[in-house]
């Protein structure tokens, strides 16, 4: 039986998602705890890599339960829950089609940014939010914001080396919310080039002071270059916040 | 001059807000940072003691400042966090007559308790809520809660063994909020005695199953004997949310 989770994790401690040479990684941790649960250690597909420090909320990956496995669906999250470190843990379970890839089967990613807009530190959100100690005009990132939206060509928002060729990504959503002391960046779509949301956050926080964020932003859209864009956001304001596959009636 | 501060504080790591023999404090790591800044250690007087693992979010204190000190309060915020670890913010300063107290001088201070109640656990509420994974009736726990506003002998809500003799308090708040997956327990009043919204916190779980939740805490404050009340809820939870003082036009 092939068996989607859902997981949230808290990056700090982690290379990333996926098993790297260099550091722990998530995708270890729950192999880790599923070797623990059913005495071997299934392969483990993730819908994503993630970065370093970034965080997740709702990232899907597939684990194939052995064919003795007596363990119901339902009640996977308790069980690996029980195995893994307090950083990381199962919020859901589903039953899929044995061919079900989570990263190739069609989906929608929302990404959240939190950005902690004010002078003084907070202890609360340490490494849980980039801290900006200078003032942002939220409506003027929000009128940047909202020119991401569409079907466009987001190469000026790729990491500089990135061999992907096809750029063009379709978003549905793009927004910049506040909430309490900090600015939130949600933005939903297809698929997202390699750092481009941490790209597109710090594009908006230097456009804060701009005149006229709207149109500024759609040139630095046309520019298709990444040298256009503003810094690269640190990891740990990022999270992957839900990941929906139309297959299975999420949207 | 002396000068009133306004802290946050992550408690994980810490034996509690007072200087201690047995591990490191806030009040150490505070004159820490000001002898950092001032080239002197001076005295620092807190609101209260919190204990191990206890979070604040609007903790007071004063620090006197040298003579010959330049730097105006409304500086000191800045130039103390930079010399202070991340698990501890200075929020704001104020001057105050050199004979304020912040112990003494009248004051309402508002605690909370934060309960994750839901099954699987947070890796962002880790150390920050206490995780309670069985089901929790939240109107059941309200109906306890307003039982405790109003002055009243608290002696059922003392930690065995303290040394009060007057345990008569005033709350004037006192509910059970729900946020998102948490109930949050905020309690407002003139003193608190020895771990009394501890021993609150724990009592309105234990009271979440019962059938006549209001009458039951009635006849738990009239027995006026900690064996009454429920457990003791960990630290963890708990939050100096805010202290307001009359004298200084804050309420």
């Amino acid at each position: 039986m092939n068996v989607l989770l859902t997981a949230a994790y808290h990056g700090a401690r982690y290379c990333g998602f996926q098993v790297q040479p260099n550091g722990p990684s998530v995708q270890a941790a729950l192999q880790d705890a599923a070797q623990s649960l059913l005495g071997e250690r299934p392969p483990i597909t993730g819908c994503s890599r993630t970065d370093a420090g970034v965080h997740a909320r709702g990232f899907r990956f597939t684990l194939p339960l052995p064919p003795d496995c007596r363990i119901p669906p339902a009640r996977l999250p308790d069980a690996l829950n029980a195995h893994l470190p307090p950083d990381i843990a199962i919020l859901d379970a589903r039953e899929v089609p044995d061919d079900f890839h989570p990263r190739y089967t069609p989906h929608t990613k929302e990404y959240r940014y939190r950005i902690l807009a004010r002078r003084a530190p907070d202890p609360f959100q340490t490494g849980l939010a980039w801290h900006y100690p200078r003032p942002l005009n939220a409506e003027k990132m929000q009128a940047a914001a909202r020119e991401i939206v569409g079907r466009q060509d987001f190469r000026s928002f790729m990491a500089a080396g990135s061999k992907i060729t096809d750029t063009v990504r379709t978003m549905t959503d793009c927004r910049v919310e506040r909430q309490e002391d900090s600015l939130v960046l949600c933005i939903t779509g297809d698929g997202f080039l390699y750092n481009m949301v941490r790209i597109i956050a710090g594009t908006l926080v230097s456009l804060s002071g701009e005149e006229n964020p709207g149109p500024k932003m759609r040139e630095i859209i046309a520019a298709r270059d990444r040298r256009a864009a503003g810094p690269t956001a640190p990891p740990h304001g990022l999270y992957l916040w839900q990941v929906r596959y139309a297959a299975l009636h999420e949207e």
